[in-house]
């Protein structure tokens, strides 16, 4: 399924989405063009009077969507993620708020979205020079992930790709080099992860690493380095050892080449959408459109 | 300087290069395309009957070159290491032996190339969407730099921009974010390296960070984020947290921008050429190139 298909699927049911925090032009925006596409409907959580000014201060219809008035950007957090628990929205937005804030309300053990999943970042790309979207993951929300919340990144990035009708995805757990070195932890994660793998505990995919970038993505390189890997030239999901690394590389690709981007954090019964103030606005119904059709989990 | 100018530099002064275990297809067609353009004149030492093979076998024009027969890859790095310091040749390249071994022989106390400074690896890219040549530092050598490897690293990188023409090159230390957190070391190193800078400790450059991809190459970037930095969007040196960032950094702009691209390890007297198997011919000339036009350090 490309980026397109992917549009297309989430038009199909428009949703519902609510927006933590919405006082952010940026947002509001995103949220006002995804509307039009036929993609959802928002419902503004935040400081009205605010949200309001955006409105109009952009000449943007006025009164068009339900706004939920909390100035408190941690209650804001909690009313959002009440709205989808009580069935009022599918999928969650975050405004003007940190990340982490709203990590902990979609986690409150009373009223929040836990599924025993670990929170993680997927980012799906289309780019001109590889013949199939892939998901990169973690470049956003885990800063350094050990073998077990690798596990989990794993699991949700699977969850995901079988969402969009991938069956059995290619896992390419990404390093410098093919060989193990015990001085590289990513090197020793990817052996045990590939292990896991082969002995069932990790299930619905095909996990080889370490890899390198180039053989992840080129069988020819593969042939030149001897590196026998049905993952090889042709993986639907690449982990990164960390946020700086995932991060660097998915920026390297939004700036320097012709791509198509999404990022949503998944792994929580709701998708959360997450767009940033440079991103354009291509990019940011692409994350709406993402996270709708990935739906609950 | 670009490299089209790098490449008529490095022809001005047709220096000898010393090839460690020379017994490598790769490198072999490498020397004498770099021979063929100009660019220096090759000895090869290694595995005397190997190297003819290669050469007969490829069709290369036989007896061209010295060779030094030498089956013992140690003994062949430390012979191409003495020919350098014995100055019967200008620098050295890496051939089909492993990169530590050949960095021992480069170290040795006795009769090694030691500056005292410690060895890392540049990358020289020069990419369609960025508007002059950048330094990528460490994405080959140093596997995990501590803060006191970064300040060498920072150095070797300064020096051979200034061996390139650039004065005050301006270095951003890389991050996924702008802010210093504890929990992401990078940025804790970014902090420190740039007050390093302004105390006068890191000298001859601008150093800034941390600051993620978007805002070190991107003006428009930091305006929107509101970072002010003398680096932003004009960096000349981009230093990664550790080798397995860069790499994969490295890589995909190889893979899927249109760049020109160069590597080799610096801080010793004379620079390495390291070229990969799957490196396009027009790379491995580069990297020759860029190491000649380094010189002696």
């Amino acid at each position: 399924m490309r980026f397109d298909d992917i549009v297309v699927k989430a038009k199909e049911s428009k949703k519902v989405l609510s927006v933590a925090c919405a006082d952010d032009d940026t947002v509001i925006k995103a949220c006002y063009d995804a509307y039009r596409e036929n993609l959802c409907t928002p419902i503004f959580v935040g400081d009205k009077k605010k949200i309001e000014e955006i409105i109009e201060k952009n000449g943007l219809e006025e009164g068009l969507f339900e706004i939920v008035d909390e100035k408190d950007r941690a209650i804001a957090c909690e009313k959002a993620v009440k709205l989808v628990r009580d069935e009022k929205a599918d999928f969650l937005m975050k405004g003007f708020v940190d990340t982490s804030v709203l990590g902990k309300a979609v986690l409150n053990k009373e009223w929040g979205l836990r599924t025993g999943n670990l929170l993680s970042h997927v980012s799906l790309f289309e780019i001109d020079r590889y013949h199939k979207p892939f998901i990169l993951t973690d470049s956003g929300f885990i800063i350094k992930p050990d073998l077990d919340m690798k596990v989990n990144i794993v699991n949700n990035a699977v969850t995901v790709m079988r969402k969009l009708g991938v069956t059995n995805p290619k896992v390419s757990i990404l390093a410098a080099i093919e060989k193990v070195n015990p001085d590289m932890v990513e090197t020793v994660d990817a052996q045990n992860l590939k292990k896991m793998n082969t002995e069932g505990k990790i299930k619905d995919c095909i996990v080889d690493g370490p890899l390198s970038f180039d053989v992840t993505v080129s069988k020819e390189s593969a042939k030149h380095k001897k590196v026998e890997s049905d993952v090889a030239g042709d993986a639907d999901i690449m982990v990164v050892p960390d946020i700086a690394c995932g991060n660097i590389m998915a920026k390297t690709m939004i700036y320097w080449t012709n791509c198509k981007f999404a990022g949503v954090i998944v792994g929580a019964k709701a998708p959360v959408v997450l767009i940033s103030r440079s991103d354009n606005e291509k990019n940011k119904m692409m994350s709406i459109a993402f996270a709708a059709s990935i739906g609950k989990f």
